[in-house]
């Protein structure tokens, strides 16, 4: 049941799919890259600028960790692409011998440049007045920059150029992400411009390809299920090596999963697919059912850093994290999960890591951050091995059911 | 050559003097403790409050650490005593299998109380007015905690009971630190003071002695010759397994090299010596000519976490550090010392780490944290080498007199 493409266009990569659910869409993969294979399902670890906060790469391969991700939009402002090219590119400079990608910008420039997209596009915010976003107008985006305020154009062809100075094996179209707010008819204007932006990044990206990176193109339309189809049929029918779920996927956890049931309803299931920004367990899961190969998300970096630890629901209540902060842990000589084989969980106390936020130590940021990572890889390799023994589907987030 | 010291007190712990430099005090030493053996000379990195900031034990094995110091005082106020010894201790707690030591806490109470004396003590700074620190009687020293503002009154008995449920290999006799600023009649009765304490603090120890645990005293007499000598004299008669030197040492940093050239002449040989908050590569190098063998300071990690990397003077225009927050490094591709083993620079380049301190990515402190570390540890190795190979002599701090 392999599945290739793009031999011409992408010869150094490939997607096979080595196990398919009998009772939902999850399968299991293996998606090829001049930096390593790739198991699918898997979790792509932010390193936003070119760097892990709290832990170092060395630290991330411990930990299990198999793809990061950077994004373009901060490297772009600093320190820019010509010096990580200068540096030998992303993988040398970050030193990660391991597959990598990129995102095109445009998801923080509508970010940042609304102020809360990332929230809302999970539906946890309302819309708050734009702030460095300036203009999009047909040809790109215009902004300033967080940094120093200065003014930037980014095109879809600058997009693709600067992604092959970074140099990933994975990069992106430059698409306009539209928060939840947006009106439909918004969202179906934004979408058609996408869609332009999308051939352009291709075409960009089809004359100056060498060979070692592959491009994804983006699905938008919102919450709007015919949107979604045009845009499903749009991208299918592009030359694209894998395709990612971009856009606002709802206003609650409940429509973002039928906004992804949906959407997945509509795409090429022969493509490694990613799911933009989404990154809890449940989510997750989710989103595997439904055919979703990668996924990414700043959550369970972040949260370790805000003393948060990812565990398993059924030992939590139900709940997919707990606090190290609560003094609950005060006198708690466990460590955080003791079938968990990090280097966190196998050497230190809860009680320890408790005392650490108390003090403002940063090593309670880093082992969590480790204990998060190793976390993240456990889940998905149990989601692989659950679809690989046909026992996915009597999973599907079993927390819920049992 | 062999010394061998208090097998009755001290039965586990053994300091055996290997080579000896012709030309110096220098001398390469074998401390053995429970938790394995030291190579002297060597550097002790402080993991203050229990944790070395930036990163974690098994990075500090990594980068080649043998030994490292926890404050009592810190941990007296967080997470306190007992709750370290239900953790099963320090070295449990901090999962650090190595040798370690504690100070007896006066160091601290005396530093923060007055605000300022650990700058004072090696003459970087004028007195400022007491804080915390409430009144020093016969009995021990009035403090008010910094974190909720709690009274504590700390005494060498208490110190000692601390240090025995922190449970670390090498632990010292409370003594109050007096500051440069100190007359002479000061300096003398607080000597005497702490001579007095030093007494109750053995005694406290020899009652309480589970043999895991060795006692080191502390001389004491400022810049004055004739105290040290007195100080000197008096910690020899004591049955101290080792002996710190502490107190001030004088106003710069050649007054500081002639304060532990005259005290080390009064001190006995045949212990393990440690000089007491003292990190500078000059420094050590004065040190161990004087038969000093074993140092603390946080400056290599401190150091780390500000951008300053470690180098030999040599190959930096005779300064012991260089900045890599400073702008010449923005496209330095170089590693910070290509000769370095440290996994800093086998894998990164100055622009990378100067980057990652522009963008305040903490990596950027981890990483040059991981270096420092790397360098100590070779100049340590490097003293030991020169000192077994007849050659310390002709490179005392070899970078001044080239």
């Amino acid at each position: 049941m392999a599945c290739f493409i793009g031999t011409v266009l992408y010869p150094h990569f490939e997607f096979k799919i080595t196990h398919r659910d009998l009772l939902s869409r999850a399968r299991c993969g293996l998606l090829t890259t001049p930096h390593g294979i790739l198991e699918t399902p898997n979790f792509i670890f932010c390193a936003t600028k070119g760097a892990m906060k709290a832990v170092t790469m060395r630290q991330m391969e411990e930990a299990g960790a198999a793809i990061i991700l950077s994004n373009t939009y901060h490297l772009l402002l600093q320190p820019g692409p010509d010096r990580v090219a200068a540096l030998g590119g992303l993988h040398k400079m970050l030193h990660w011998n391991h597959p990598m990608l990129t995102d095109s910008g445009g998801f923080q420039i509508f970010s940042l440049g609304h102020g809360g997209v990332a929230n809302e596009i999970k539906g946890k915010r309302s819309c708050i007045i734009p702030k460095t976003l300036l203009k999009i107008d047909e040809g790109g985006a215009h902004f300033r920059s967080y940094v120093d305020g200065r003014k930037h154009y980014l095109t879809p062809e600058k997009s693709i150029e600067i992604q092959q100075k970074l140099g990933a094996d994975l990069i992106l179209v430059l698409d306009e992400c539209t928060p939840f707010h947006s009106s439909k008819s918004y969202t179906e204007d934004a979408m058609e411009r996408s869609h332009r932006w999308s051939l352009r990044s291709f075409q960009q990206f089809s004359q100056s390809n060498n060979h070692l990176q592959a491009l994804y193109g983006i699905i938008q339309g919102g919450i709007y299920e015919d949107l979604r189809v045009r845009s499903g049929n749009f991208v299918a029918e592009q030359e694209f090596f894998g395709q990612a779920i971009g856009g606002s996927l709802g206003g609650d956890k409940a429509q973002m999963h039928d906004v992804v049931a949906l959407t997945c309803q509509y795409i090429r299931t022969d493509r490694p697919t990613h799911l933009l920004g989404i990154g809890g367990i449940s989510d997750i899961w989710n989103g595997v059912a439904n055919g979703i190969d990668t996924f990414d998300c700043v959550h369970p970096t972040r949260l370790a850093r805000h003393g948060g630890a990812l565990v398993y629901p059924e030992k939590n209540n139900g709940k997919e994290f707990f606090n190290l902060k609560n003094s609950r842990f005060v006198e708690d000589f466990n460590p955080i999960d003791e079938n968990c084989s990090c280097y966190c969980c196998q050497n230190f106390s809860r009680a320890y890591i408790h005392y650490l936020f108390k003090v403002q130590e940063m090593l309670g940021g880093q082992l969590l951050t480790i204990h998060n990572v190793a976390f993240m890889v456990h889940l998905a390799k149990k989601i692989r091995d659950s679809i690989a023994d046909g026992s996915f589907s009597k999973k599907i987030y079993p927390w819920e059911q049992e």
